[in-house]
């Protein structure tokens, strides 16, 4: 690169050269550190905490507060399309690990309100250095985006080796693994595939524009160079769940309606048994895993479906299978939708209407214990494979209070018995711990020009390491 | 599956079934077999030309005509989201290759038209049957879907064999494969992966849900089955070009704005000077290409960023390799994204200020005989390799009057002198002829519960056997 002209320096003849979100946003000037600039310019940091959009009519311009008692990423209405990344620490310093905690957690509050990751521009940075924000959301609006930080197992305790010599302790947390974050078992069926499973820290990023979600955890990915690197990263579509009971129930890629039954947003009794970890979980456990408090556990799978095969099933075999009809969702048993399915009903031979081994009878809470899930999942479609069969199917995201009881027994049981494991297979894995939210009013997000983060940042999770 | 129940037969417990994407667009019934559906229920197909959306306010609710003088997907508006598909023919039969294109084409206007792919459900069709839709898009709107045809050179002359034996001409095509349908060269730094490239047959789905391009494109390829496969799919998401002037410029994963002098829909004169093949083209051509006519060409390169690299390039070196400012998008030779470069300025070192290896210098019309393409690329993201690193990049698409003097010129100056080739690396390609539209008025949608294709339906590249 010899061409490079020199930089510019304004007058006639100079390019324009200017970039911001924030003019996007409307937003006035003068944020400046030390001054809560959310609070300031009216964002939702550092104020709300209840899961709905802020006010703004259009879509693409909503915002959810990126502080609050949880995270936002969870009981938030489910965005469009989702992006998640796994990722591995290169690093064995506790002290590098929190600096890189301190300023994600800067960087995806600025992120989630519109902002960029960091200034850019000979305005506010030095013109020879790499601009802050990879600028491909420039011109976007905030699309929703929110982001959520996990903690894998393997932050906790290393990897074992195949030969089941244990992994080792980097940064002293072995005392604090929490209970729920286990080791899953291989369940029936599992084709799990290493280099699409696990990773000691997890960032989901969901947006209502795909092009938001990846730059947010692009960026975030830049800011960990020579920290932690991507294991693996999954990109998805079209939201397979409901989180609120304001959205429509979606269809995954069987052209099913998919989660009827899920714990919706509004159902605070129920998110409080079901998904975030109380004191007293922390309490009966054997690690000191008190910093959990509040937070709640991600579980992901990657389930291909086998696209072509079901595809040459009859209707009549695909609503056996499910226990519910492809049309209207109800329940075999009658009724619609959100008909509660009859599992005693039979019909004229005798045999239960919602067959013994239907997806529905088997994940229903009433042949798990009463158990609930929040699932958040999507679609994804990753190219095909040698034979031209699609590599598509569901990227099942749950949150839960406690994997051990919310999520595998039931999967132990699927995984064995639903009819529909025979057009399944889970082909990547993994097992979060996610952490309660940062507080509000905590975080100082800065101007455009303005560094943010500093020694004494708030940052997710920062109770593991107090 | 041994426990699946009776079908239903109605009744006060009988489940509730039915699904009908014209429900949801409120449509009338009584469309049958013989009437032209979409012109009686309103629809586009056989009414207007103009690439412009249907009278809709929603966005979700577009729909674009599918029949006229060209096929949609070129000059319509470039929508959000791309999943295309190339296809390798499984038959060397004409007839099934011929009843293949036959059949996509009323699926596809049914698809473009907010149509299922056919008919399921016990209402309309046997329960013990498939269902003729997959399902996932039932609730969905249309959301503009676009669905254009092409076909590759293999198509017409076979794939030579690496030692160099000519490919089969399987379909009695060689004498029609027209001039423009070259096997491109290896451009310098080409690495090209063969599953990632070529095909005989390509479908461009666009759409501004990906759900809804996913369908169509999984919905054909069954279609397909026994007759052709898939061998690549590239899903894509932010358009990085506009093709109406209507559009704002879309930013590419390099962050900076890309396509600022893209042919748009309403450059009628362009169009015909650089995109749509003119009868003269194929009066100069050595074999019968007249059935090109009103057709054009689809280059299509997979082209991925290294992001990381660029992501840790000063701002003053990403601006010089690409000639422009980034955040403005202006040149740097002074002005706003749309004024013209002035590739002679120089600046007070005597250097030009948009640099002779520059990527819009390179690209520039001036620099290459006043050629002109209509891009219609989007980005992607392809997970990660095994280093961490994104794959993703631009998935370029352009659409040319003849690739000999619009494509293959640009390009051998692009990859061996354009500054940007350090962060770009081909991975994928594809050449195809895209035939003339279907004449408006000349389909015969039907309702979902009535069989469409019929041995004389007219089909897109019907010219081509005739």
């Amino acid at each position: 690169m010899t061409d490079a002209p020199d930089a510019p320096t304004g007058g006639a003849g100079a390019p324009a050269r200017g970039m911001s979100r924030r003019a996007l946003l409307g937003l006035g000037t003068g944020l400046t550190a030390g001054i809560a600039a959310g609070a300031a310019a009216g964002f939702g940091v550092g104020r709300g905490t209840a899961p709905t959009p802020a006010a703004t009519s259009a879509i693409g311009a909503s915002t959810y507060p990126f502080t609050g008692p949880h995270q936002a990423g969870i009981v938030t209405p489910a965005q469009d399309r989702l992006y998640l990344a796994a990722f591995d620490l290169t690093t064995d310093s506790r002290e590098e690990l929190v600096d890189l905690l301190r300023r994600w957690t800067t960087m995806a509050a600025r992120l989630t309100q519109g902002l960029s990751a960091g200034p850019f521009g000979p305005a506010s940075g030095p013109y020879d250095a790499p601009p802050d924000d990879t600028g491909e959301a420039a011109d976007l609006p905030p699309a929703g985006l929110t982001i959520t930080f996990g903690f894998g197992r393997s932050l906790f305790v290393g990897t074992p080796s195949p030969d089941g010599t244990p992994g080792t302790d980097r940064f002293g947390l072995a005392d604090r693994l929490p209970g729920g974050l286990v080791e899953l078992p291989h369940f029936p069926q599992d084709a799990l595939d290493p280099a699409r499973s696990d990773g000691d820290l997890v960032v989901q990023a969901c947006a209502d524009d795909p092009q938001v979600a990846v730059h947010a955890v692009r960026n975030l990915s830049r800011a960990a160079f020579g920290t932690a690197t991507i294991r693996w990263t999954q990109l998805g579509y079209g939201r397979t769940s409901s989180t609120s009971t304001a959205q429509k129930t979606p269809r995954n890629l069987f052209g099913f309606k998919d989660g009827t039954a899920n714990v919706k947003a509004e159902e605070s009794a129920a998110l409080d048994e079901h998904i975030w970890v109380p004191a007293s979980d922390a309490a009966a456990d054997t690690t000191d895993s008190a910093w959990l408090t509040g937070g709640s556990y991600l579980v992901a799978r990657r389930i291909r479906m086998t696209i072509e095969t079901w595809d040459r099933t009859s209707l009549r075999e695909q609503e056996a299978v499910v226990g519910r009809t492809k049309g209207e969702g109800a329940p075999l048993s009658g009724g619609t939708e959100h008909t509660e399915p009859d599992l005693t009903a039979t019909g004229g031979d005798g045999a239960p209407l919602v067959a013994v081994d239907s997806h529905v009878r088997l994940a229903h809470p009433t042949t798990n214990d009463g158990v609930r899930m929040l699932r958040r999942g999507y679609n994804f479609t990753d190219g095909n494979d040698s034979l031209g069969r699609l590599d598509a199917g569901l990227f099942f995201l749950a949150f839960v209070r406690d994997p051990r009881t919310h999520y595998v027994p039931m999967q132990t049981t699927l995984s064995r018995d639903d009819a529909l494991m025979e057009y399944l297979q889970h082909t990547g894995s993994g097992l979060f711990a996610v952490p309660a939210g940062v507080p509000d009013g905590s975080l100082v997000l800065g101007d455009d020009g303005t560094p943010t983060t500093s020694d004494d940042s708030p940052f997710v999770g920062q109770a593991l390491f107090a």
